[in-house]
């Protein structure tokens, strides 16, 4: 079994309604040394790809990202939700609808910190229905740069967004993968 | 010159109305190998303090706080502004009135992270009002913790927050401080 799902069996909750609970180590306290584990094996699987640039979205993402770009040896840009107008055309800027919390937000990225010659990873914590993944995606398009793909740490396999992502063409590692969530407070991961 | 003091010379940007732009480092993009001379910095200054954990404020202090947790070798913690209502008691709840941003928000920790037994070191990319880091400080009293101080990068020392908190008996070590910002684009430092 993987690091990330030994954790998750550790210190993980199940609740009703697919709900995982990771509050304790990733999502809202944050266990940086594990943190550094999991950018580690990120930077195993895309060790050749020459990321140069990495790419997520506030808030949750922010640590595993910044942790990441220790490793990467490379700068780190957060997307940011914002009410802002793009006015002067100084800005990305795309829409993500989130299904957890039902509602739909926009996301910038200043052009100044996303490049043409870019070779983009994308970090985040979860990959669910892949409306962030989508947002950060576009925002990459958008710039011209180069998306190598995507490091996740938990994807709920059960829910489409990986599937969907990949058989666009997008590499995403995740490291757990849960194919079940049951109101017993167990789960069962991928193979 | 101190380090980041050097790095806003060269690479912030003063914007009428007291903004100083520090996003291709500091808040947007985020230079981490800075963020650990920063963290660097803050655990000389604290040293002594017998710090096991670090609380921050999304978005832009989780950066900063995640590499201060590795290199003061304790979970972070970053509080989140929502708009939950605290029903069944499970979280420490204060507002925060941005003065920046003209409104008002609430910031939460789960009662889980913040522990009696706790001290705490609180971690910020910006002090001007005082805002963020007044909640900071709720937060920790709620608790029982003990706050040993707070690790800020850029201080506006032109705005009152800084002053008000050491007056409340708050130790802030800010890593660059700003005395004034003129109209043309320049900056000065405190001694």
């Amino acid at each position: 079994m993987r690091l990330l799902e030994e954790r998750i069996l550790k210190d993980g909750k199940v609740r009703p309604g697919g709900i995982l609970k990771v509050d304790g180590f990733l999502n809202h306290q944050m266990d940086v040394h594990l943190f550094m584990q999991l950018a580690d094996q990120w930077h195993e699987a895309f060790a050749a790809d020459n990321v140069n640039k990495i790419l997520t979205i506030e808030a949750s993402g922010i640590g595993l990202a910044c942790i990441a770009g220790l490793v990467f040896d490379c700068p780190v840009v957060f997307a940011k939700k914002t009410k802002t107008k793009n006015i002067d055309g100084s800005l990305y800027k795309t829409t993500v609808e989130s299904f957890t919390h039902g509602n739909i937000y926009d996301v910038i990225v200043s052009r100044d910190y996303l490049l043409p010659t870019d070779r983009v990873l994308l970090i985040d914590d979860f990959l669910a229905n892949g409306a962030a993944l989508d947002g950060l995606c576009d925002l990459v398009e958008q710039s011209g740069a180069t998306c190598v793909g995507a490091g996740i740490a938990v994807e709920k396999s059960f829910q489409p967004g990986g599937q969907r992502l990949r058989a666009r063409g997008l590499r995403i590692e995740s490291l757990a993968r849960i194919k079940a969530m049951h109101d017993d407070g167990t789960l069962e991961f991928d193979d």
